[in-house]
């Protein structure tokens, strides 16, 4: 048995190889970028007006001859004598010539004649070729989580397909007699299997697309069966149940059957002691307790800091915060805790209902709250570590 | 021109009628629960053991004969005389004669005869029928976002399908003849476009996965047509461009034509002046400025509230947080400013380039510092709010 501490520095320490993809940016949602980007365009590319205005030569004159007009997405070249003018708008491109755009509002204008009420500086309104990106330059760095904002700016600068980590593919191997699949009435001695969708929807919100859910019946040849076929499908495999010390527990002879060598095996904590790890060249197994809030406790804390780091994440733990706890509390078990709760505004409250069975409070909290094993007491308004359950983890 | 405050108070009092679909719990990620949850089941249904070990019927005597044997899964019934055990395990059915299990810790066993140790109170180590969820109970309540826990819970109380909210189809139209498509050189006077990836992509992390996207080039009859169109498809209608007051900016009159009925138009603010709201029944249509930096803010504050006020949640404005900024700050534009920065642990830096036509720093930013129209000046150290864009919004 192990600390917390010591799992988590497993953890931490664990190397993993990151595989790269090219993808269109449009299936880039939420992946790490895996190559710096050198903006292959000056932007704005063109000499473009800041306003709707009039595009001149700067002059001390105030009035001007309109004689042609430029407008959003227009390519044809202007020719502009001094003291004539080109009507222009926002965005379109000002002719060679010109030097200077007077916003609309500083004009008068009668027929084609416009007289200029307050003159701007030369060069005004005028966004030079590059003044926001130089062609070359290095405008998004390796490492970036690519978000709405990260896609939009590559669109913007006409790049179709970047380079990105792969997300692993993950397997979860559910097992166990009792259980059963929902649509009939639940048999004698059985409960209905939902670990299996719970992993999934944990593994879809936290960006893992492919998934595949595999069975094995409670006997070692089923169990050594079913690792081999979940590790042929997958680079992370998640096992729930059958990782107890019962004489039904086939899952730790069957994984070393199947050459995967354990890193950490239980963990000083509740819920989700019987935790076991290891890995098999670069991929990763971890074998979760059965009872649902014990596997989801071990996913928030151990196996989604896997799922991250291998899709190339720096940022890979769930945010911690700090929060003033509203009532006192007392760890008699010598084990670090993990809690349910709900913060707000700087303050957290345990939930009631913390067995390791039940998925409700899960349900309804948006932290857990983290009491290390040596923690005896918690006074009302201490602080106390809280692991946020409601982000992205970036 | 309506102050921020106006033109939010505007958001929160529109009223959405909501639309209400049956759908497969692992369709339901990141739903709302539009129906309360009845346990169909006790949870446990049958007497279950807590622990790996021996059931019996209690008694003061240490040495029992073990005839039996439950696993987990087991359905048989079996018959249990008194000073006899049956070897049981974890989750396994308790037979209906024992009301005890003893911890196989607790037992020292030869061949078939257990002694017990350490005896432990009669009725120990067994749950009974309905100890976490008694049939009939309200165990989820409607409004509750659909989680891992929550759609793990629902399957194993065997339900498989549940009402949730309906979340919107949004329609994106695209205007501007400047507008060029990724994959060729750029055009003399062009642009590429970049909204409308950058806006499907704030869609889908924020789970909306019907939409569509539409162009229109700069005259009122392809706007007209184009606005007729997208409000065929869409529940919500983004439309990026064009809603200037520049010769070519047809969407407000085209939308007029559509018989959308405007609700807010400009808001003093920077960026995302001339964001324009309206409402044709129960479809809403946002105008959004052209430059992406200005569209997307108005996204996060003003078109998000409005999508996940129709999917049905009651926490639909992005987490405001308060932080400590590390640098003075001066607002000389008499406006409400929504400035990209950087938050950590409780402090905030405003980044550098703010222009409105600038991704990049959107892309690493993780909040927006809001100053309000009517402050002037803040000092290093002060709090302000951030609006969190890392989040889920609930």
């Amino acid at each position: 048995m192990i600390s917390v501490q010591q799992a988590l520095h497993i953890i931490d320490s664990t190397m993993i190889s990151h595989h790269i993809k090219k993808v269109k940016i449009s299936k880039s949602l939420g992946s790490i970028l895996a190559e710096d980007i050198s903006a292959p365009i000056n932007m704005p590319s063109f000499r473009q007006s800041a306003m709707d205005g009039y595009a001149i030569i700067w002059s001390d004159k105030t009035d001007y001859k309109v004689t042609e007009e430029s407008k959003a997405g227009d390519a044809k070249h202007i020719t502009l004598p001094p003291l004539e003018a080109v009507r222009i708008f926002t965005g379109a491109k000002v002719p060679d010539d010109a030097d200077t755009v007077i916003m609309q509002e500083h004009v008068t204008r009668q027929d084609n004649t416009i007289t200029i009420t307050k003159m701007p500086r030369q060069g005004a309104n005028v966004r030079p070729i590059g003044e926001q990106v130089h062609k070359g330059d290095c405008v998004l760095k390796k490492g970036l989580v690519l978000n709405e904002a990260a896609i939009g700016f590559l669109a913007g600068l006409g790049i179709k397909k970047v380079a990105v980590y792969n997300t692993p593919k993950v397997s979860i191997l559910v097992t166990g007699n009792e259980l059963q699949k929902q649509g009939k009435p639940l048999k004698e001695g059985a409960i209905y299997e939902s670990n299996s969708v719970m992993l999934h929807m944990a593994l879809h919100r936290f960006g893992v697309q492919k998934v595949k859910t595999f069975t094995a019946k409670d006997t070692l040849k089923a169990t050594k069966k079913a690792i081999h076929k979940a590790l042929d499908y997958g680079d992370i495999l998640l096992i729930s149940g059958g990782i107890s010390v019962g004489d039904y527990d086939f899952v730790k002879e069957a994984l070393n059957i199947n050459h995967v060598d354990e890193l950490f095996y239980k963990i000083n904590q509740k819920p989700g002691k019987p935790l076991w790890f290891g890995k098999k060249d670069q991929q990763f197994v971890f074998a979760l307790p059965g009872n649902p809030a014990s596997a989801l406790t071990c996913f928030y804390v151990y196996v989604l800091p896997i799922l991250k780091k291998y899709a190339g994440y720096n940022a890979y733990h769930l945010p911690r915060i700090l929060a003033k706890i509203d009532s006192e509390f007392k760890n008699t078990t010598g084990k670090t805790l993990f809690l349910k709760a709900y913060y707000k505004e700087g303050n957290v409250s345990i939930l009631p209902s913390q067995q390791s069975s039940m998925l409700n409070t899960f349900a309804t909290s948006n932290v857990l709250v983290t009491i290390p094993e040596d923690v005896e007491y918690i006074n009302k308004e201490d602080k106390v570590t809280c692991i946020r359950l409601d982000g992205y983890g970036n």
